[in-house]
């Protein structure tokens, strides 16, 4: 059912050392001897490593970036197979889950000339990142290996994953196409009187049909003259004449997300409803308009905020108005008044207004770009500018 | 397309109390003055939070269970309408995300009551955990509050997860059905000839259209006379005759998982395949046999070693031969040599022995039960005793 022929998949080996290079050269800036990353996102950036398995929160996974040559992989030995199809070369591997050892003793073995060093290593340990193994066996790493330095290479790795390469950005593409033609399908298969439960089923298979590999992320609500919630799971409710309508997803292709919604009206949609979709319409178009290279994402949320405040002066609380995309459903930067971030050539983002209406309730805009040098290429079909009806 | 009537969703009030009070007894007895939690499955199974949106890893999200009395959330705003639908009644929460403070001056003041009176709360911090906050940030928290101890609350929090509830239980029951209803239109859907990326499309929209709210977890292989890999995203390879094909998936209902696997043999079968089929459906029998209380996870590892030992006595490496079922794909326990949990009624286990045959191959089988009084009750469609062959 696509229309157009998918780019290819995976890398070629080249993206990786380049990753891998760049990364370097900002490690030896930094005084890095090395980079331990162990998130899924940051292993699949420097191997190619591409599974679902990591949604089995057992196995503890990690890749040591040297100063030097290629990216070093301490795995479970149930991922060797998949991890020697990529294009590093030393993988080192345990029979895991092992309560006592879950890769310890290897990542000290690894760790210990570094440590004998005095040198620092980098780890993410900042804003929006997390610790991807046990707590416990982090402390055990630095009780033995007391002579090494841990650095915060949080910006570092984010600064390095916020520019996307042109392979990057036909998957970003791809995968917006796709659920620009599942968006496309609703006004067919959503209708008045279908438990939204089952909309959002319909909704599934409608985008797995268009290509997408996966619908990981859908969200949404319904309710009449709009929706009070935007991260809830579907209820049975069934949709109603005068409902609004909105579903907000994250479909991937090749390990890439597109992260985008939509809003319809069921049968008819009242004054304040369309005057909110009108408002965040043009607040959209006021950040589609920003998005160029030396602007801020500051600049963005600026640029957007002064639109929304036709309707909505209380600035919001969901915190930004859209962020990066990529191989997560939400990345950095974020638009937001605290980010200075400066955007340039092929950041790919979300353009994300939101604004609060009525008694309580609140709608949400959302498309995606990339920033080229003559200002937003826009990856998915824009939206109408007025609040369609459907069914 | 579902032949029976589905479960209510959510859960009871009374759920949650029961969970917080189970909890507070246990913490009781370890001395706890609270237990912070911050990862997905915990803070829904103590507040009833259900969102995809945890996908997004921009923010982090805090449930303190006190000694006594209702959880306290301390939670981003973006989250708070979602929460007020719970049961608990204490939320607390900050625009976020806010790089400079995310929650983190809110868990400080929360906790600094008990850190006041030197008392010690649990986090998970050992085997099979993560810390879902910047590790900087808890790093801060702890020099904030140098008086506060942090036991170690891992297996308190997996011993009481891993015995289901009955409402959970027939959450589980659905999910297994519903994939065992895809994975029985396997011959309908998939062919030889259909590259297997669409064989994957075709499998998650019968599994959808089955019943499930989704299905985050599809992998498998196929290949002449077998599969070298069990974790691999599909290629584009078409299916041939002679391959045997592997898919595993963890679908979700209501937030819950099954997790099982079949093998079918394309066209035609080898030996070594149908006597790999032959010998690791035994193998299941002898777990499914062992499954009953009173014994060990260890015991039903043997169980099912000493079967596949006729083909394999490698042991094998992938860890473990099947794991405990719920919230998340895996959970404890894990059928190992190492793991000695007594086996107790209304545990959800999957039961999964694998082997290794011929040049590099291997198979692998999986079913999911729960431990009765009388012994295991399958909660999935029991795979024919033969590999089938199809189209």
């Amino acid at each position: 059912m696509q229309t157009t022929s998918p780019p290819r998949r995976g890398f070629d080996d080249a993206e990786f050392s380049q990753r891998t290079a760049n990364a370097q050269a900002l490690m030896a800036d930094a005084g890095l001897a090395g980079l331990l990353v162990m998130t899924e996102a940051e292993v699949r950036y420097f191997t190619g490593f591409h599974t679902l398995f990591w949604q089995s929160p057992t196995r503890p996974w990690f890749v040591f970036v040297p100063a030097t040559g290629k990216p070093i992989a301490i795995i479970p030995e149930i991922g060797a197979a998949l991890m020697r199809g990529c294009w590093i070369d030393d993988i080192r591997t345990w029979s895991a889950p092992a309560p006592h050892d879950d890769g310890i003793s290897l990542l000290t073995d690894l760790l210990l000339p570094v440590a004998k060093q005095g040198a620092t290593i980098g780890i993410m340990k900042g804003h929006e990142t997390q610790l991807r193994m046990p707590l416990a066996d982090w402390e055990q790493l630095m009780a033995t290996l007391p002579g090494l330095g841990i650095g915060d290479a949080t910006g570092l790795v984010q600064g390095l994953r916020m520019v996307k390469s042109t392979a990057e950005i036909e998957k970003l593409s791809q995968i917006c196409g796709i659920g620009s033609a599942a968006f496309a399908k609703v006004p067919e298969i959503i209708h008045a009187g279908q438990p939204l439960e089952e909309s959002f089923r319909a909704f599934r298979i409608a985008a797995i049909e268009a290509g997408a590999d996966d619908v990981p992320y859908l969200v949404g609500g319904a309710d009449r003259g709009g929706y009070a919630d935007v991260i809830s799971p579907p209820s049975r409710r069934p949709l109603q004449a005068g409902d609004v309508l909105m579903l907000d997803t994250g479909c991937t292709w090749d390990g890439y997300f597109c992260d985008f919604d939509r809003n319809w009206a069921i049968g008819t949609a009242d004054d304040a409803a369309r005057r909110a979709y009108d408002v965040l319409w043009r607040a959209t178009e006021a950040g589609i308009a920003a998005a160029k290279p030396g602007n801020t994402c500051s600049d963005l949320f600026q640029a957007m905020s002064a639109v929304i405040a036709e309707m909505d002066t209380s600035g919001g609380d969901v915190g930004r108005l859209g962020h990066g995309l990529g191989m997560q459903l939400t990345e950095q930067p974020s638009h937001a008044a605290f980010d200075t971030t400066v955007l340039t050539e092929n950041m790919v983002l979300t353009i994300e207004p939101s604004l609060s209406y009525g008694n309580g309730l609140m709608m949400v805009h959302e498309e995606n770009i990339v920033v080229s040098a003559n200002g937003a290429r826009l990856l998915t079909t824009r939206a109408v500018p007025d609040l369609p009806v459907i069914g």
